[in-house]
């Protein structure tokens, strides 16, 4: 039945996000994926082909889910930068995919439709913000979208409350955004 | 001789180096670190001990050079950034390193006296800036720090010339170290 078809599928790409965040990809091991999604290797394959692909499933998974989770807000990117650190703290799994990813692959899970999808989309975002006079023009979209997700990424240190970090992050990116000749 | 250990040991780094940053702690095999410094695996055990140890001695080298070629001048961090970023860009097997130490160690490299030392004496560089008035005092030296290393640790994206993003990185560090009550 096909609901029980999506539900497979839904267990078997949470056990992989879990298993590719833990192993990455060289190590991760689709008879664990198999036995902790209650599925089997077969059905995997014949869903998703192989391990690398299961990796693509798995990212475009996540990046369309982030999307629709924490859209981006190109009128407010800081408090965009605050809901997106959320986001990742309460799932650190995440953050591993993407370093795994680059390690692994050099980044390469761009090449997956969605993911690809994600950045243009956010990149035309922030330049539409930048022809409305909202965002600082002076850097390249693309580029102050790479620095917005670089300190969306940053961890708290032990010493500092996770509020204070919070703070930090959405200062950061609004001083960073904020139109100014004096900066 | 003691030239020739040294030289020996030095080949055994360099080697290592460059095969955790290609394949990570668990990925990486000594006999390859041993064919490719002119050593042997029982030399390597005798001055390292084991994989992890190597690792280590490893990480301490890369952190005390980078402290050595690109000191901190906290009176002039976006300056710092500059160069940091100069640093990293032209030894791309430096992120990896740290980037598998992250995920496969949960950044416990730190662990290491050397590099534990080094964000220390980074913190306290910064924390004395902010004394003398030099850098905005809102945020956590050591979260300031790791906004820093983060904003430091980006790639150019392919659409955008490298000297860009590198002035993309001075200036958010600008803004993000400036004192003003405006933004």
């Amino acid at each position: 039945m096909p609901g029980d078809a999506a539900a497979t599928r839904r267990r078997i790409l949470d056990a992989a996000i879990a298993e590719f965040a833990e192993h990455g990809i060289a190590g991760a091991r689709v008879d664990r994926i198999a036995a902790a999604s209650g599925s089997n290797k077969a059905l995997i394959y014949k869903y998703y082909g192989n391990k690398d692909r299961l990796f693509d499933a798995v990212f475009d998974t996540i990046v369309v889910q982030t999307m629709n989770d924490v859209p981006i807000t190109a009128d407010d990117l800081p408090g965009y930068a605050g809901r997106l650190w959320d986001w990742y703290q309460a799932r650190p799994e995440l953050l591993r995919l993407g370093d795994w990813d680059a390690l692994e692959r050099g980044g390469s899970g761009m090449a997956a439709e969605a993911a690809r999808q994600a950045a243009a989309e956010k990149t035309e975002a922030i330049a539409e913000g930048q022809r409305r006079g909202l965002v600082a023009a002076s850097v390249p979209p693309a580029t102050l979208l790479g620095l917005l997700l670089a300190i969306c990424r940053t961890n708290p240190v032990a010493s500092v409350a996770r509020e204070t970090h919070r703070e930090a992050v959405v200062t950061a990116v609004r001083r960073i955004v904020t139109i100014t000749a004096k900066l």
